[in-house]
């Protein structure tokens, strides 16, 4: 760290030097979460269920977005689907446990009424001669969904956005281009470790958080002595195409820099040692290391509440072979640890007066400005 | 149960097969149920207290009517009455547990205010020359009470409306004649258990799932058995004067039909081997069966909460002489904790935008379409 | 006590004999709480911290000021000072620890940026060349303070009001003379006990119970036992200059009226053997006998929630030589215990319709009425 010099100025202080962050009531107000709910959380693409969770028909999950329980299910055709998780009947949850199974159909516990795993009315009690119920109209309400990356992801929009322009957009905005993803072949990777992190700071500090890296020296020990140029505080999302090389005495992307596993089979040369860091908005991050991808999604449920549930993703042969993923696995879930009990220290500094028209971005953080204008303009569109 | 029948129609499809209910806000709103509570919770006859529990001058009991605390109190001529739980001097609750005894009069015990069990100011300390204080006018405030079936109601309303008409005129309406109820003699009943039930559900929730038997072959497998004509969907309550029939191998109204008690002793031979259920509006639940009466009596506290007492009342005999009445205690024991399960699996749903304009009553649940009526036409009044 | 005469009425009346209070809703509606945070918490001298908890340049305590996280710490010129716990960057709280130390300087640590014990901006990561920050413009925001009594007292308004008329004055109108405190040399005693209470209760509430005495025959027992004339209900702050007298058979202000310690050494023949109590707008109470001092600083947190921190201060020789303070210690607890309590009874009374419109002060309370009106003074003032 470089402290501000007190005599050897050098430049001629640049107007643009820090940049004015959101109000600190963009992240205490209840009505401002409202108002994301219904703009954004509501009406964007958002990361649901990883599609390997559910590896048979009949088998669901639910899921809480923005305000709504939603439903996934794999259909006999071998097909995810999303449904609002409430009986067309009298409006009690389909489903309550976060996973499950059922064998055929889904039924309502309470009154029986039972939908295909398409979410057709197939039986109600009772309403045997009463053919003038539209099966399709009292079917479970369908949420748009689209599978990729391994994940089902769904919106809550009547009209969703384009899911090529702002997800898969994004993706190739940072990486530079669309083939770049998929040389790690995300979607056929296996799963060695989940954590869920229950966050008390509102969503938005957490992205900001993810998307800089000026705090990377202050917080991060073990990330910095892996990627030593974090210590420089430049994110890894700064640079279009960029990815924060390996230290030279680093073997792998570890805890302690020890060796990891060989590298994704398609993987560039240039991808080789290095990671890089993508944030999907408004809910995704993917986190992309030669031997592993790690996909954050989250769940926001109050202004000052959010659920994270992370993923570690391993090449099949690895997790198939009982490989040692533990040190791969801790130098991230360090890294989240030491990244949420900040966002916590900083959400309760949100409603001081101190921060009332907000604070400032230093030039390594001035990025952070756009996802301030999309927050602004998602609102506005509301 | 019988599945919708896919090919065989029998009926054209009449237009009232499927009526609407309330919309969900109705059940998730908090200013919807400011507006019960002003409204409802606070305008009609509320079945307070067991006069029972108050069996010598000076017992007392507190209960939550609405957003009030009420003070229950056997007074020195054996009446009981009912009070604002706050002393007239500096507000203070007068007494703080749920039930229990003073000998002499009621003292606030910030500053020793004291009251007649009639609640008239009896002494103050330090006030012995201001003879102006009004002892009316500075005692306690009653609450409009009605002793009936054992239990005093109680009304919070400056004008409460005719008891005979709202309380005892449900009862008729439900059994047919007034004398009906009058044969299980239930106020000279005694206790043989008490539970209560904390139910995360609004109770408007729990008065429909008690109106209707559309759900009992799902989820009540004990009831069913005892009651075979449930298991079709009707409820007690959809013809005026109908009781439910037990089963032909059934004994008693006990969790496996083996038999009860003697039927009480006034009761008629069609009362016999027969349940009746009945609804007092708002928040009363009477069923009769031959040699015992339920009790239900709801204190809704928030939107999302209720707290339900059940009372199991038998003939004093049975009670003085040990008889077990463990069977018939279980037995609706297990109907009410299924009941609230079903609650509280359908709250979470009433919030989803699938049920934003309500769901649907089928034909065995349109008499329902009255209680939602009911509670338009309470809160258009206030 | 005495009871009100039923027969010998002697005066005729008076109109006055009973005053009314501020209305139920002043105690519970969550908008008159924030508006007394605006008026009142955030604009008017609060007690805060205890300097000699702050022994060394270094030293720091956070402390809950209105809706403001405040940081005080003991600069490298031993003085203390006050500024809003927010970093001037994003925001993060600078210190989480009710109470701390650290060597040099203040760091936030989420991206180090690093303040001076005077607050002034010193260092910030990368930004040696940027001689365009205003390091004071970026230093900590400063809060007014003022050490008075031992303890630093803060203002969070823009101007605040006069320390010596607002803060000094109330002791010397209690009092009756501005040397009266000075002779307890309260800034020189050592602290024998802090206890912390956390009140279900109105902060007001707190400071009318406080203020009269009518209630102390009734729930005070030891106080009574030791301080006679409180059995008679007129509160040691009726009258200017008053203190309450100990019994005859009293030997010091202790638990069971066992002897303390010497009187204080400056103080005057009337100040021995004698209670004194004094209200300090808003939130602070002072209690004077003659060989120890009790502070009471009140953090109002919610509507209906309090933090009462209560320190008993003695000589240093006292403290210095091991003497038993236990029974001093032990009657004010028992006090603070009983008052409360008291407090937590009455304010599920403030909800009710019966104490809509407010309760009464009898004539030994009518003094509470002048703290009613500066109450609604203040908020008339936002």
């Amino acid at each position: 760290m470089t402290a501000l010099d007190e005599t050897g100025r050098t430049d001629p202080a640049p107007p643009d030097t820090l940049v004015a962050t959101l109000a600190g009531a963009a992240y205490t107000d209840p009505a401002a979460f409202t108002r994301e709910q219904e703009s954004i959380l509501e009406r964007r693409w958002m990361c649901a269920v990883r599609s390997a969770d559910l590896d048979a028909p009949g088998r669901f999950a639910t899921v809480d977005i923005g305000r709504e329980s939603v439903l996934v299910v794999r259909g006999r055709d071998g097909a995810l689907r999303a449904f609002l998780n409430s009986c067309r009947h009298r409006g009690a949850l389909i489903c309550t446990e976060a996973q499950g199974a059922v064998r055929r159909n889904l039924q309502c516990p309470y009154h029986a009424w039972t939908y295909g795993l398409d979410g057709a009315l197939v039986a109600a009690p009772n309403l045997s001669s009463l053919g003038d119920i539209d099966r399709t109209r009292y079917g479970l309400i369908g949420v748009a969904s689209r599978e990729w990356l391994g994940y089902l992801w769904v919106c809550l929009a009547d009209e969703p956005p384009s899911f090529t322009e702002t997800v898969i957009g994004a993706v190739t905005t940072r990486l530079g281009s669309p083939e770049q993803i998929d040389r790690y072949g995300v979607a056929d990777l296996a799963m060695a470790h989940r954590e869920t992190y229950e966050v008390a700071a509102n969503w938005k500090l957490i992205v900001e958080n993810f998307m800089e890296c000026y705090h990377c020296a202050t917080i991060h020990p073990e990330l910095t002595e892996v990627l030593p140029e974090f210590a420089d505080g430049l994110a890894a999302q700064y640079y279009v195409g960029h990815g924060a090389e390996f230290g030279s005495e680093i073997e792998g992307f570890t805890v302690d820099g020890s060796s990891g596993f060989a590298p994704l089979p398609d993987l560039t040369a240039d991808q080789d040692r290095r990671y890089y860091a993508i944030t999907i908005n408004p809910t995704v991050f993917v986190n992309l290391v030669p031997d592993h991808v790690i996909v954050h999604r989250m769940f926001p449920t109050a202004v000052d509440r959010t659920v994270v549930v992370c993923d570690w993703l391993y090449h099949p042969d690895v997790i198939a072979s009982g490989g040692d993923t533990r040190g791969g696995v801790e130098l991230f879930h360090r890294v989240n640890v030491q990244d949420f009990d900040a966002c916590e220290r900083t959400q309760p500094g949100m409603s001081s007066r101190a921060y009332a028209s907000g604070g400032v971005l230093v030039p390594a953080e001035h990025h952070i400005a756009q996802f301030h204008d999309w927050i602004n303009e998602m609102c506005a569109d509301g």
